[in-house]
């Protein structure tokens, strides 16, 4: 496709009837698409103090390193999605033991429901969307190819957690909106 | 509008090439609607151990008790959407000091962020979408008058947190899943 070529559906800029903000709709069909933000939920995954880390298959940040996360289908619930999306990047069953952190990157209209767990039995392999995986000893993990700010956020926050078996989620550090500046 | 109208735009349920769930397509124009989780934001609000309730002036159960709360907009963080559920439904500044609960209702694929807040100066009004509104103490709640099983959730879980200043987020309630039974 190129760039001039209008794309089909919803294209129009307006403020609905009954309504205080513009949205796309359909000139044709009147179709409003209400457009909302999404939920991605993930897990920062370990096995005997080391922590799971998938090298991505798919743009955005192909060949770069993230936990497994993704998102939220219809119907989900928050903890099955994450444990979903570990199956899926990283073939592997995770127990969940509690949310590390709740971040936000406005700029993609992006939550993020990030969860602690640890891999069960140490088990895991190639999955979609994934081109290695590995566990990384904390000093080992490649901090110059991580895909996200925000994976760097959980991994530095789940360090911070050491042995605490509760705790108060994290969230964005201070400043911090996401966006790249690494 | 009657039942038999058809509604415009997206109306075909097909997978979409690449993908591996049915999504609703417009035939006319091939638009693909891909439907998302949404996030709800808000807040249980106190003032001096009183609970700021709000009586619904809209459909769905309008005429029903809630705690301030609504949709995340886009490009949003969410303690500022809660922070503006509250001013636009109670004209309330509030202080958000922690996420006392994440609700998920499956069913309508909603995840509810709530967080704990103190109403300042303890100030409220009528606002967008409220009938009347006040603050309660815990025993003059209108418990059989409340809109949502998760608004009761997050009451609870105010409740059961008393005075603990850091605690790791409520989820729903064991074996519920937000559908009414009360």
């Amino acid at each position: 496709m190129t760039e001039d070529v209008t794309p089909p559906g919803p294209s129009v800029r307006e403020i609905p009837e009954g309504d205080n903000r513009e949205r796309l709709v359909c000139p044709d069909c009147g179709f409003i698409n209400y457009e909302n933000p999404k939920i991605v939920v993930g897990a920062v995954c370990s096995w005997q103090g080391r922590l799971l880390l998938c090298r991505r298959a798919i743009n955005p940040r192909r060949g770069f390193w993230t936990i497994p996360a993704g998102y939220l289908e219809l119907n989900e619930m928050t903890e099955t999605g994450a444990a979903r999306e570990a199956k899926e990047e990283a073939c592997a069953d995770i127990d969940i033991d509690g949310l590390l952190g709740i971040y936000t990157v406005p700029r993609i209209s992006q939550v993020q429901l990030i969860y602690r767990a640890v891999v069960r039995d140490g088990a895991f392999a190639v999955g979609e969307e994934t081109l290695e995986l590995d566990l990384f000893d904390w000093d080992d993990i490649p901090w110059n190819e991580i895909a996200f700010p925000s994976v760097k956020w959980a991994l530095d926050h789940w360090r911070e957690l050491g042995d605490a078996s509760t705790w108060p989620p994290f969230s964005n550090p201070p400043g911090e909106n996401g966006n790249f500046n690494f």
